[in-house]
């Protein structure tokens, strides 16, 4: 009953204090829809504790009434993950955002769940060090968030996801008890991996409340090339030989097809290159002074245009990072986020277009991505919102070919229903153990996930 | 009763072979004692099953018959992991020693759980990719036995521990159902991280039977060069400055005190110096063509000897690497493998031999291990084996500065009792959750991690 609840719900004032109890529909609202518009839900409060031990007595004050408990950051995900199921409270992280000392020493620094990731890079710039994740939502998404989902991004080929970047961290379980480990050593082999367990599991094992961070050097010096290439293939080939050749490649991106002319048509940009080619790829150096011999080894008689200064190289990314704003003039894309084992790209590329015509004729298919990690962003206009024969095709298509049905997005509520096409029984199964294990009463983020 | 027992154990026979399920003492016994000769068990038999189905059908059998499953790789633990306590078997996993071809596109390869990591370096060589994890028992560890105990060694500096190369695995749990996850993909944020969860859990979850290894590239040119110090506090200060400042970066070792004068002195090295330093600091860069300017930069005003020829550079690891060597024919050492917080590193290796001293008179205290990592082996000789004063002294303060009781040997049976020095009861409590729910009877490597 609304009125039972919203009486025990004045309860978590006691805790939080009551200002920080957020009831009202239209303070509630902008928690309640996801950033993509297309999720939505309704909650009875959100509550934005400043600790952890406030987190902590929220969540346990949840169990005893048997109320989820849906962790927020940012709110910048985009399957959803961070939508409060009907009956259930939002618990925002964002007043968990205190950034600790950057530990010059050992390169590292703790940050809390509701730090922005533009804060942490605010927080280390000048110091020698750099965060290794960058993506495109910095000055929204928050470190708890980004630890939640693993997030990705443009540097993952050199520094790996964000569970790479977790040396330790602080979580509060579904029973209220606190784990801590921040002392942030490399080594240490005492027991199963907690921080990497947590990481990546959305919110439905713990709730991220600090973290100890990994730095890495942070280079003086970056060269950007734009190449055109003929094929995917010939683009796979190029961006293995960059890996295994280059010292200080950063990254390794791609624009597919008639992207490139997209890009330069709905956003007026000149045509980067005297032709349009059939693959259009972005890669980046850093490090001290100039690429080494094998960079330019490797993209020799390759149509290019090259950048080492801000500018320049800012126009460079524009090709690739204002595809999303491109696609969103032809229409609201279907977005699926995949990987391939890097074997299958070419022909998965290759194929993906003609699928998506016999599923649904009219239907544009754009491809982009972070080719040297295998992970396209398949977006498809020209598809009404709610026709899933699309994404099912596609992801139908990647399990198949061995790949996986989100790269870095992760599951939340849009991909649960299916996560049975790329895990087996048998891992679904072990999945649920844990959660089993670790929130029997299943309160933490119920639904996003295991469906 | 050992003869019921033993008529149970020969319906083993059915899923392995006879041949492959041995009972004779003198059989078992080189997998009853382990490499250090400290830990002793006695097993009812080892068993050798050829592939993941028949590892499969033994742990069922085990469960089915309520008889402990031990897994062993190359025995080379040094913590007692793979020793069987009275009662169970050994699941031998060396016939499992199948590797895979180099995926050249991604730098993958997919192993066997029992392929030791020489094979596993034999099988990427000329191939323009390396394996990223090196270390001394090269040619006995497996590298199932290396995931199962999260295995670092002399590269972590860059490459990061065994868990950091492990894209993907296949084990077999404790109900006898198959996970596997090798399509080797670096994006895939579909569910909890089973493979991390896996990596380090010392066989108490799983057998790991095979694995997907990320390969990293093969540089072709590598500078060494022996540095003396002044200080622990100047040499953490030179490895924070070559890991902020120089790409390529490969290895940054120490031998603390007397340890280079003993080296000399037992195995009649001539001295790498003019003088005898109180920090002996190897650095190693590995890249293309000549280091940065920056590696030179740093080591400016110290006395140094460099080499960048094999030959020359194995001259030069000798007096790290011999450490082990000469510290035996001083005696029979308490080995105690710890890491402590960058910053908390000079103030303890000041403070650890004086320590010693008032637990133990005459005990003489080594340091020496992989400085870039804050990883130090303290080794102390002149204490009866079983007086464990001396480790229980120097584990409380590593702890008390914020460090790890077990760096990258793990806990094994060794330090089981040690790990609530360490670990907030809040930790071990979800660790043992952890453990019910994925081996509820308790059959996987009992008495290891978790006392």
């Amino acid at each position: 009953v609304p009125s039972a609840r919203a009486a025990d719900i004045a309860g978590l004032a006691g805790i939080v204090g009551a200002a920080q109890v957020l009831t009202d529909a239209d303070l509630r609202a902008s928690y309640e829809v996801d950033w993509t518009g297309r999720f939505r839900g309704e909650c009875l409060a959100v509550v934005r504790p400043a600790d952890t031990a406030e987190v902590a007595a929220v969540v346990r004050w949840c169990r005893a009434h048997k109320v989820a408990v849906v962790p927020q950051g940012g709110n910048t995900s985009l399957v959803g993950g961070a939508v409060p199921p009907a009956g259930s409270i939002v618990l925002s992280t964002r007043r968990l955002s205190s950034i600790g000392e950057v530990d010059r020493l050992a390169g590292q620094l703790t940050a809390g769940a509701g730090a922005t990731l533009a804060d942490v890079h605010a927080a280390v710039a000048g110091t020698g060090w750099a965060f290794g994740v960058d993506l495109g939502a910095r000055d929204s998404c928050t470190i708890g968030g980004m630890v939640a989902t693993n997030a990705g991004g443009i540097r993952v080929l050199r520094h790996g996801t964000m569970r790479a970047q977790v040396l330790g961290l602080e979580a509060v379980l579904a029973d209220g008890s606190i784990v801590r480990h921040l002392s942030g050593l490399v080594k240490d082999n005492t027991g199963y991996d907690l921080p990497g367990l947590l990481t990546g599991s959305e919110g439905t094992l713990g709730i991220v409340t600090n973290v100890r961070l990994r730095l890495v050097p942070d280079p003086p010096d970056r060269v950007t090339v734009l190449a055109g290439l003929a094929s995917v293939a010939e683009a796979v080939a190029l961006s293995a030989r960059l890996r295994a050749e280059v010292d200080g490649l950063d990254a390794v991106e791609a624009v597919l097809g008639d992207g490139l002319a997209l890009v330069c048509a709905e956003l007026g940009y000149e045509a980067p290159l005297p032709t349009m080619p059939a693959v259009t790829v972005l890669v980046e150096w850093a490090g001290r002074g100039d690429p080494p011999a094998s960079f330019a080894d490797a993209l020799d008689g390759l149509e290019t245009v090259a950048a080492a200064d801000r500018a320049g190289r800012a126009r460079l990314w524009r090709y690739r990072e204002e595809m999303a704003t491109a696609i969103a003039r032809v229409g609201v894309p279907h977005k699926l986020d995949v990987t391939l084992p890097v074997a299958e790209l070419a022909v998965f590329c290759a194929d993906v277009a003609p699928l998506v015509q016999s599923v649904a004729t009219g239907a544009r298919t754009h491809l982009f991505g972070h080719l040297g990690d295998g992970n396209i962003h398949v977006n498809v206009t020209g598809v009404a919102p709610e026709d899933e024969r699309v994404d099912a095709a596609v992801l139908r298509t990647v399990v198949a070919r061995g790949g996986s049905i989100s790269a870095e997005h992760g599951v939340g509520r849009a991909k649960a229903g299916w996560l049975s096409l790329q895990r087996s029984p048998e891992e679904l199964r072990m999945m649920r153990a844990l959660k089993q294990a670790l929130d029997p009463v299943g309160i933490l983020n119920p639904g996003c996930l295991l469906a």
